[in-house]
């Protein structure tokens, strides 16, 4: 079923989303609340859009124009409702493309940011997976996968720009290979942790081309109190 | 001038220091802390172990062997005082060698645990260093690098073998890429930040001699609380 959320804070911000299929997520929030965003940014691609958490977020932070690639239809029809709903088409456009055949047509160093919430999971030979479901499509490496989405910002950003994804710690040194294997130098990182006294479970990282090597560790982020609610530093992204 | 300090709580271990040179390090404190012991461990080798405050700390937490190496003659006698006045000369064996030319001559696979507080600064060839003075070669890679390092440790340690190293963050890369050059796979991080809201400013990392990839980054370390004190984290290894 087809309903209507608050993305941000009551009454400012809405999502469109399918009950069916599946609620945005907390990466989604952060991941915009962390990319390197200034004045000099024109223009901002998100990879595999969803219905169009991170565009939405960006577009309270910045003034760039924004492109959402979203390669499933049903998922693409509610990342154009929430655009809409929000009078935000003028800034924000949602593609329904494959972003490995899209990327081809597009201009070489024309994007001073990309960001990305990939598939987290990788798909083995034997994996059972049905690769048509959308629940597949946004989770596992089936359409889109790590190598995938950091040749295309090797293209498509501008010298010195920026990409950002959220990803899970234990694929780290995998992520740092494949960056650097496409002049994508890694700068800074942000551990995300479920409490005090746990590991990280999320990864915030954002790399610039042909960027200088040093990386900065910047401060820990925690999602959950002692109490299981949101901490307040969450709780801020929200507003 | 040469004195006796806690190394510990009071009372508990002492440190035999040199106030014209240089004072041990939190770093040296919480590498001891951050390494993986358990009862299988039966021998250790810390690389570079100055006055000795790593291998005084493993004594309190293992009863494996442990070799201390240590290339310059006057930290070298300092670490023996250590040892000495201590009552751990049974436990503890202080080398005064180049770890490069010594690992050359010791046996393959016969360590459990490496631990290392590197020279943490890389030397550019038109550094003015003077690379006699005991301060540089503590601090700077004129004697020993992280190639250095992972190199020894390959050879050295046991497969499953785990090294750890305490080191800057903004090397972590360089760090990762030269670990896994020599078949160590880094399996452990957890960084440490000098107080809320700052960057991590010290690193800590550990590998396992042919380990399986997968990396987890564990709970942050906060050294000092707003009062400009020591965590209850950090006094917490000195009791």
């Amino acid at each position: 079923m087809e309903v209507k959320n608050y993305l941000l804070g009551y009454d400012k911000m809405y999502i469109m989303q399918d009950t069916d299929m599946f609620n945005f997520s907390l990466d989604s929030v952060l991941l915009p609340n962390f990319v390197t965003l200034n004045s000099s940014v024109k223009k901002i691609m998100d990879i595999g859009c969803g219905n169009a958490p991170i565009p939405l977020i960006l577009s309270t932070k910045t003034k760039a124009n924004i492109i959402g690639v979203e390669i499933q239809k049903q998922v693409y029809d509610l990342a154009c409702k929430s655009v809409e709903i929000n009078n935000l088409t003028e800034q924000i456009t949602i593609l329904n493309e494959d972003v490995n055949r899209l990327y081809q047509n597009m201009e070489s160093d024309s994007l001073d940011v990309i960001t990305c919430n990939p598939p987290f999971f990788k798909v083995s030979d034997d994996s059972k997976l049905n690769k048509n479901d959308y629940k597949t499509i946004a989770r596992h490496e089936v359409k889109l996968n790590l190598d995938d989405i950091f040749k295309i910002a090797r293209k498509l950003l501008k010298n010195n720009g920026n990409i950002a994804i959220v990803h899970r710690p234990d694929r780290l040194i995998e992520i740092i290979d494949i960056m650097r294997k496409y002049n994508i130098e890694p700068k800074r990182v942000q551990f995300v942790y479920p409490k005090q006294d746990r590991d990280a479970n999320i990864l915030l990282i954002e790399g610039t081309k042909n960027g200088k090597s040093g990386i900065k560790i910047e401060p820990p982020i925690y999602t959950h109190g002692d109490d299981d609610q949101y901490t307040d530093q969450i709780k801020k992204y929200f507003e």
